[in-house]
């Protein structure tokens, strides 16, 4: 029996690989010699590239770059295999890099995004994944265009500065020195936000706040990632404001869309795709998946319902081992074959989260020992 | 495939036949054509004939018999068709049927319990088994065995009167109107209480003060009883004060074992015997058990762990459902084949208690789906 374990992360809890192994751990005493493959999944987010360097290997690079108060810092990407660089943006321009006093969108920078970019491209790489989420900036990508050699130009033809607030002096877009390579490399963006670029569901309305922009700050932070794309497309860039995830990470999504001709996809079809995923489930005979929490409205569960679709294709047979569960039909009018919470007893949620390693693999136990009984009862 | 269900209640949320519901309506979704037999267990507490009730059948019989503090009352007890009746003894003298004030173990009498019994012999019976537990009475059966016929006496040959305090002074025993039935009866009391009839573990130093009795009562209840049960044994009556369980309720374990030949055993036991649960097991191919909590201080819990050494015999497998698990080693290291808790999420105790049948119907179907699932995966 061909077992292949692709779960998710256990928010607060546990890391994809450790959800691994405990589902390993507690299949193995009831099923020893099965055939088993850990892929630890992501959904694009936090922890994307540690689990896509398990899964496929390849070598960390740790570059000196700007943070978004344009600071040195040491951010880290990932170079795969086969000429692939993955870069999350929060590595260089991320909100966790900043003191709660140091959140301004008028002036963080992407900037360090494009160096890393930058350094991938020099390291060869022809593919770029970039994971959006947890900037910071609300910049355009005014920053990291900067950093690949575009020049904007403002008042008396001045080059402008850094920050989200900068872009509305633009009056001219400077190619001439944009880095050679961009538009030889193919770029793929993870990112499960579709907010377009400005108004009341756009950058600044939805992420500002939490990124220290004040109300009126607000208000100018959005007309000023408006006037800086209409100036961009009055100089050619292609009209992509409006396109569901152009305000994911201060209008990151925009400026790679717009300038390095991105493609934007789901986090979890990124990782499925260069993790490989379908060909794994095609060669699994059962499938078992996990998710700290499935319920209806997470689409019961990124990375748990997205591999149970692609199992569709195969007639794979799935198992969700889940954290909690909430509000689902039962397992045989679902997507899922079987759906298993861990919880163990009523507790604290620390108590719970502390013990998601031992109820996972508890799970796993019972799990496998129900299957082994359907082999023997009749 | 033949499956028996065959819970204990969930305490403070479903009753056992309820739990056979919930259990049956989630395996069916997935094994709609297995056989099942739904066999609600007790554990020879409260609700024990009430599961016997719809095991066995029969027919309740109300009877109007005096309360703790001999007020008129109506209790009811169940006649089984095999001539056996079923009394739980908390109908006549439960703590349950007096305010707090009212407590008095000094005063508190079991002489319902003795009318019950003797409207049971009326009624033909030829066995009768009793529920201990909950009693509000320390009189050592003075009450049950009077209103059976018995007369004790005191100082100047004066008829002693009703409850614990009394005892003290015992002079004499008259057995000749004692029920003449009583010894062609077979009395099978369910009791899970070890504790003697005196000393610091007696009935009243343990139960007497949730009885009402202050420090120096326990004491001199203590020493009523003992004073009792020697005159009682200067007449002839068989020595068992110290027997295991001859302290259950307040000292009823002691007078049913010497005045009426009682066999004292576990609840599960005799509810088990009573049901015919060996014959069941033995006839199915498996056994699906629950349990509000299993932890290995309860053993494994009465009815779960009963259960599981019942269908050793057979090799019969055994699925535990349970509220929650604490502190179990994995399923194949314990007794059962598969034990799943069925907490769904964190949530707080009152909404996991309210969610108790969908919960367990939600984890019935999962883990007939993973069998089925066994039975395909190869």
């Amino acid at each position: 029996m061909k077992i292949l374990i692709a779960p998710d992360s256990f928010k607060e809890s546990l890391e994809a690989l450790d959800v691994c192994h405990a589902i390993q751990s507690g299949f193995s005493q009831v099923f020893p010699d099965a055939d088993y493959t850990l892929l630890p999944m992501a959904d694009g987010g936090e922890g994307t590239s540690a689990v896509l360097s398990y899964v496929l290997g390849g070598r960390w690079k740790e570059v000196r770059v700007h943070d978004p108060l344009m600071r040195p810092i040491t951010a880290k990407y990932l170079l795969l295999p086969d000429a692939t660089a993955v870069i999350e943006i929060a590595q260089a321009c991320g909100l966790h890099l900043l003191t709660v006093a140091e959140r301004n969108p008028v002036i963080a920078s992407s900037y360090g995004v494009g160096e890393l970019i930058a350094d991938a491209l020099g390291e060869g790489s022809k593919r770029i994944i970039i994971g959006l989420g947890g900037s910071a900036t609300n910049d355009a990508g005014l920053g990291m265009l900067t950093a690949l050699g575009m020049t904007f130009h403002g008042a008396n033809d001045n080059v402008l500065g850094q920050g989200g607030g900068e872009l509305a002096n633009l009056q001219r877009v400077d190619n001439t020195r944009f880095h050679a390579d961009i538009l030889n490399t193919v770029f793929e963006v993870a990112c499960d936000v579709t907010n377009p670029l400005c108004g009341e569901s756009g950058a600044s309305a939805i992420f500002g706040p939490q990124k220290g922009a004040c109300p009126q700050q607000v208000i100018d932070l959005d007309n000023a990632l408006g006037h800086f794309a209409t100036i961009c497309n009055e100089h050619g860039y292609e009209r992509c404001q409006e396109v569901a995830g152009a305000g994911a990470a201060g209008g990151l999504g925009y400026a790679l869309m717009s300038f390095c001709r991105a493609q934007l996809k789901s986090g979890f079809d990124t990782v499925a795709e260069v993790a490989n995923l379908s060909q794994h489930i095609a060669d699994a005979d059962l499938v078992i998946t996990g998710e700290g929490k499935l319920d209806e409205q997470t689409a019961m569960g990124k990375v748990a319902g997205g591999i149970s679709q692609l199992a569709k294709a195969t007639h794979t047979p799935v198992i969700a081992i889940c954290g909690s569960v909430d509000g689902l039909k039962p397992a045989q009018t679902t997507q899922f074959d079987v759906v298993m919470p861990s919880i163990q007893r009523i507790d604290s949620i620390d108590n719970v989260l502390s013990a998601a390693y031992h109820n996972i693999e508890t799970t796993a136990v019972n799990i496998a020992a129900a299957m082994r009984l359907g082999q023997s009862v009749k």
